[in-house]
């Protein structure tokens, strides 16, 4: 590569990770799923905006052709089969034994039902679908019902992570069911693919039904006599190579591997790199600490990377036709929630779990986008349907979340960071006693308020007569409920040599000042069972006192929440 | 890009990632640094062995221009940015300032004194040096005496960690003056890349004063500007994105923009990456599992991606020199040596400290490497003297440790783990007691032995007599000294149920017995230490009563250690 063409590279690379990684953390911000952020990242930076207006910006980029292209078409084929690796070592096996018959039950109603529905649609009105005239119409019912009938099993796990429901009841259910989906889906997918003409024109491929039954043979392979050898792969990597990355290196190589074998096959790379990935997530030797670092770097670099590059290959504005989108999404949503709500129900589920199920079950994520992608490679379905695809994945995405907190009534406990107020941090001096502390804090807070400083102050005073007020060793609550308000107020005030006290055993070096609303009680001790949590870490408690702005603060306590949970 | 080239990337990547890794580990194990093998992997499926008995096998896996080849070099382009980053994180600014004096005069002087040598000699004898008749010898000095000057500041850490000199007074002014040292080199580099010929006819390239102007200030800005901003951003970006992704992502886009960038002015991408990773390694606010993500993911698939593919370019059978290496070696050795000891002790360090120092810098690497690859992509230097700079880089490289060890006499404290037996393991039922246990153990042990049993267990009961043998909860100690044996042998029994017991408090679940020689009576300590720390974590201790084989013990062990103390 040339000197210009290497700046071209860097550049390209380095904007569609930035970007992206931005616009997911503003979709999380507006509790979307982040992989909404990460496409528009493309669809900014590709034809259909950045194109549009400075076109000759794209073309030295993202070229059509040449070194930099085939250099970005590596990375993001690269990308896409790592981030399979990953989803794959989310699979628990042994999850999908225990829960057995309700999972069962759901996966195959939630499978069948809008598999069945997509596959009847294409063949009553093929044109509203927008089938292509030269793709076989069974084959392009095969592909759409396929695509409708997988759930997204990343943004389901993510979904149950964040309302908290992982490890419950319900939430392994609904895990299990989108495992045994996944699989079955992938398993469908290798048959479309290979199903379709002219993939196997080229010299040295196999025809179609070798294609299938070595799928089938290397699925099966993997699951049973793959997985124990990897395990014991694991455990010998470990035993004798530097940790961790030994055995990162065997996990890495290892999907590139089978990926370069499921390729030669015939069914695409990422099925290989998914398998190797299920069959490692079983191993009870994986570490957590080793799925950790996989997980946080491709989440870093290769998701951002393979979902903004998706972004770039299509126009959406040129190729977007609302009604395609709405007979899909429609489709899709209709297909999916009755087939497993139904199925939960006559399964013998209390309805309201069983819709709860049915949304969670509805989201589509990457699985039905990387579909749509390789089935557009391959000539199967245009750019339209492409679109169609990617809107019916983020809309179910964006919906699944709150319409499942809704049917639960559940939802994030709150945090007491988020209220932390700028206007509310003070580092005071060691000739301050903790009252003045509070009148200095409750002072910035009241700017935000309607009741004067006067008001408050007495709320506090009051409050402070019937409560103990010690948060952790050194650390000072003062709390209060006022009727003016719709949503908390916290403030802190941090004196790293100690106030001046009144003779107490212990210097108090914090003063943490929470206002809550009169009416929510709940919400009153969620905030404050956090800031114990927080505080009483030793750790962390030292950290926090160390802060020099509520900014930092804020930084400190999202850099420390714990890891996810699986 | 076709299914067939989609299959040779992929398994190019894997097989380049797994054999490099695999090789790399191998070095280890022969206490010699991992980047020896890394290389050697590329050499084995390059031109060298692999091209060498089938050529067919090499051109499809690794062609020379095409899809294919475009892909791995972006790939490896990206490695190698990445690499520079992790690297350059692991420079401390304050470090350097605190080691003042000593860390400069070192610093100045070990540079110096190769640098003069290296220019001298190649304007005494170029012919000897190798240089190409149409390269300039001014040039050809001035790299020569860069590459020799710069030592390797990520093999220099991590021989400070093995010995554990790292955070002693030593450690900090070999790594204070190893930090200046690379930072000067890169200088120096950039200087040599716009110096020559035929690199700045591409359209829209600078001409050399830019370049070195823009590279001083860009230097000079991310030191001073830049780093404060960046601190900036991390806190911010910690602050409002998922941890750790966001930050991540953040690190990662910046060491490819700033690649871009640099290689934009003028000078190598990996320039930028350095200057990036320097400025956030110094941030307060970079918390250290970030680091470590970055760190292991880079070790694991891009270190050894990037170093294979060196072994890929150069056929080093043909290209092999063992004059010019020789040379090479000799005035590199010779060079760093005295002029690190010599400096040292000029400014006032113990001679046998200073002469540790020397052997310390004395380390080359990936530096060397890299700069040697520029130059021969650039047209500056040939195939031999190429392979004689990676010689040597691994031959000071494999020498600094064993001789810093030895002029220091330091090294590792022995664990438990190494001499943990197979035949010494056993897991048994709850009909057996301890002292059977012991028996069972030892008996296991005594195959590898000159002595009886009888022996043994008298020697054993003797020192059982005199000592405590509580090792840690539900784990019983048996050792003792003999004088058949040259090295410690070490055997577990377990029972998970617990051992049958003559009335204990608490049930004795695990008997460990250790027989160290008779005249080493401080490994047996170390051993006796370490076993009592690793055991005494009640966590690890209950994973370790868990294995079901020494080989398990072995890789739990190792996958437990305690991270790199960077």
């Amino acid at each position: 590569m040339s000197h210009a063409e290497l700046v071209s590279l860097f550049l390209a690379l380095g904007l569609l990770v930035g970007v992206a990684r931005a616009l997911g953390e503003v979709a999380s911000a507006l509790r979307q799923p982040a992989v909404l952020g990460e496409i528009l990242a493309g669809v900014l930076l590709g034809p259909t905006i950045l194109g549009t207006f400075w076109p000759q910006a794209t073309a030295r980029l993202f070229p059509e052709t040449g070194p930099v292209a085939f250099g970005l078409q590596a990375m993001t084929q690269v990308a896409v089969v790592l981030f399979l690796l990953v989803a794959g070592l989310e699979v628990d096996l042994s999850r999908i034994k225990r829960q057995g018959r309700m999972a069962t039950v759901v996966s195959v109603t939630g499978m069948l039902f809008p598999f069945a529905l997509g596959f009847a649609f294409v063949y009553a009105a093929p044109g509203l679908l927008g089938k292509p005239p030269e793709t076989a119409t069974f084959l392009y019912a095969l592909f759409l019902a396929t695509a409708l009938s997988i759930s997204a099993l990343p943004v389901i796990a993510k979904i149950l992570m964040d309302l908290h429901l992982f490890r419950t009841d319900l939430g392994m259910i609904i895990l299990a069911a989108a495992i045994v989906n996944d699989f079955i889906g992938w398993l469908l997918f290798a048959l479309v693919l290979g199903l379709i003409p002219g993939r196997h024109v080229e010299e040295g491929s196999f025809d179609i039904w070798t294609t299938v039954t070595a799928t089938l043979a290397f699925a099966a392979g993997m699951l049973t006599v793959g997985r124990v050898a990897l395990n014991q792969m694991v455990v010998r990597v470990q035993a004798h190579s530097a940790w961790p990355a030994g055995v990162l290196a065997l996990c890495l190589s290892l999907a590139l591997l089978c990926g370069a074998f499921a390729e030669w096959i015939g069914v695409h790379a990422i099925f290989g790199a998914f398998l190797v990935g299920v069959a490692l997530g079983d191993s009870s030797h994986l570490r957590e600490r080793t799925r950790l670092i996989l997980h946080h770097f491709v989440a870093a670099l290769f998701a951002p990377l393979f979902f903004a590059s998706i972004g770039l290959r299509v126009n959406f504005v040129e190729s977007f036709d609302p009604l395609l989108c709405l007979v899909v999404l429609a489709i899709a949503c209709v297909g999916k929630i009755l087939g497993c709500g139904g199925g939960a129900i006559l399964a013998g589920m209390p309805s309201r779990e069983a819709w709860a199920l049915g949304f969670g079950m509805n989201a589509r994520g990457a699985m039905e986008i990387i579909l749509g992608l390789l089935a557009r490679e391959a000539g199967l379905i245009d750019d339209r349907m492409l679109v169609a695809l990617v809107v019916m994945a983020l809309v179910t995405s964006m919906l699944s979340g709150p319409l499942m907190e809704r049917m639960l009534a559940r939802r994030k406990p709150a945090r007491f960071v988020r209220y932390l107020r700028d206007r509310g941090f003070f580092i005071l001096g060691s000739d301050k006693d903790p009252f003045q502390a509070i009148e200095a804090v409750a002072g910035g807070l009241s700017t935000a308020l309607d009741s004067s400083l006067e008001t408050l102050l007495e709320a506090i005073r009051r409050r402070d007569r019937l409560t103990g007020n010690g948060l952790a060793p050194g650390v000072r609550l003062a709390h209060a409920r006022l009727s003016g308000i719709s949503a908390p107020l916290v403030g802190v005030a941090l004196c790293p040599e100690g106030f001046r006290s009144g003779g107490d055993a212990e210097k108090v070096r914090a003063v943490v000042v929470v206002l809550t609303p009169q009416d929510k009680e709940a919400q009153q001790i969620e905030i404050l069972t956090d800031l114990a949590r927080t505080f009483l870490d030793a750790r962390l408690r030292r950290l926090l006192l160390a802060c020099s702005s509520a900014l930092e603060m804020r930084a400190l306590l999202r850099s420390s929440q714990s890891e996810p949970q699986h």
